[in-house]
């Protein structure tokens, strides 16, 4: 049996979750809960119960690659990567690492996203061109950064190309020639939503990744309604700090559970009055 | 005594060698010679050998990450880093990396580069802006990816924005907002010498990376004569595979050294007549 492709998968993870929430897992040792602190293995028991906690709610996990490599903490990804496959099946495993090298370089990324950690799909940066893209696309998914959650994201995104916007211009790029050599989509952060849904214009059905919601203060219903697809689907809606760590003490799960319901239901209403019409 | 920024750990490298040869370490598990092919600490005892061959030879070394990652060799990573810093600390450290995210993430991503792994400069995409590179410029070296050495480079950095192309655009952003805020500098493959010549017009007397030469067949002498600044400096010119792969035998590390005082020696003749003039 052929393992599902990137976008099957997600298909599947939307349709058993009824959800298109995807957690960040960015265990941050300065934030560990009072149980947790100073555990030598924190970052996995921290995610795990995280994951545990919230996984009948999301569609993906999306796991912080920095967070876990500023620890030495690589052994700990790989054993919540495994974690997140063999008890989560239906749940979509996204490697947020922002790769991007050239070929023979990106080769060797490309192992450690789907060989080493499992994941169905990595995060990209488009600035080295198709040709860089080429090695993950072949061996899995890739979801290719467009328009950056942060302040400073119209540095360079935003410059203006042939009279249209940077960003525009990679959207169009990975929508016509990143997508036949595999599955991908692209990464738009719901603190920019009117240009999530030019990016939406572009990429036709292509999966979105939208971080930003929750700590970074993008607006969840304005963002879901500018970037979801006409049948009301097509979005990961990304949150971190504001599961992880909606209570400091051993609450904390149930808080994130809590935090992540609030969350799972406010994209479910957003969806609403775009898929019912007036 | 406060530790010396990447700028002046850098220009007393380039003094204590009289070399701007950089040798890039990307140990490939395919590629070990015969004596190491299976050892479980072959990376590390590979670019070991490759750096005692070679230190003398060089301003800098530059390990590749995603080989490291690749193979779980994190740990071999870091004990390179520290054979380096620890044996040769006239030689700069570059960790070849390509990071790039968003603010808090970012953060994660500096400790890991200047803490962990004690590099001296780290490569950063430049894709998020300036506010993503700022908390990498606080902690140590930054050299930003302007014009990379990959056939499809082009695709997004020669795009033209308002009548100059992109990398042109970014060359410019680096040399004017990034400088202010740490010790910062360019990466233009050698694969591209006239762009090389319109970056190093832009960049004043920032020091820019060119790798590329050697297998990926960039022309030494016309990147260099590119890239040079006035005074006959400013470069780190990159090797990785045509110096480390020299010889698949038992004599690897005295024909990476012969490589090595070849090219570091086309790189001075391709200075003199520069420097020199007609």
């Amino acid at each position: 049996m052929t393992p599902l492709g990137f976008h099957e998968r997600l298909a599947l993870g939307w349709a058993a979750s009824g959800s298109m929430l995807c957690v960040g897992l960015d265990p941050d040792p300065a934030r560990m809960p009072a149980p947790l602190q100073g555990a030598p293995d924190a970052a996995l028991r921290f995610c795990r119960a995280i994951v545990d906690a919230t996984a009948d709610l999301v569609c993906a996990f999306k796991p912080q690659f920095a967070h876990f490599a500023a620890q030495r903490a690589e052994p700990q990804l790989e054993a919540l990567c495994t974690y997140i496959r063999d008890r989560y099946p239906h749940v979509v495993l996204v490697l947020d690492a922002k790769r991007g090298d050239v070929g023979s370089t990106a080769e060797q990324y490309a192992v450690e996203a789907f060989g080493r950690y499992g994941a169905d799909a990595v995060t990209v940066n488009p600035y080295l061109g198709t040709d860089a893209a080429e090695p993950f696309l072949r061996q899995g998914g890739v979801l290719a950064l467009c328009r950056t959650s942060n302040p400073g994201s119209n540095d360079v995104q935003d410059l203006s190309v042939d009279g249209e916007p940077l960003y525009v211009r990679v959207a169009r790029m990975v929508a016509e020639r990143w997508a036949p050599h595999g599955d991908c989509g692209l990464v738009v952060g719901a603190t920019y939503p009117e240009q999530l849904r030019i990016v939406r214009e572009v990429a036709g059905e292509l999966p979105i990744l939208v971080p930003g919601v929750g700590t970074q203060g993008g607006d969840v219903a304005a963002a879901v309604q500018a970037g979801v697809t006409a049948d009301g689907s097509g979005l990961l809606v990304s949150a971190s700090r504001s599961i992880l760590y909606a209570a400091a003490d051993d609450t904390f799960a149930t808080a994130a559970r809590t935090a992540a319901i609030a969350l799972r239901d406010a994209i479910i209403e957003a969806v609403k009055p775009r898929v019912l019409g007036p």
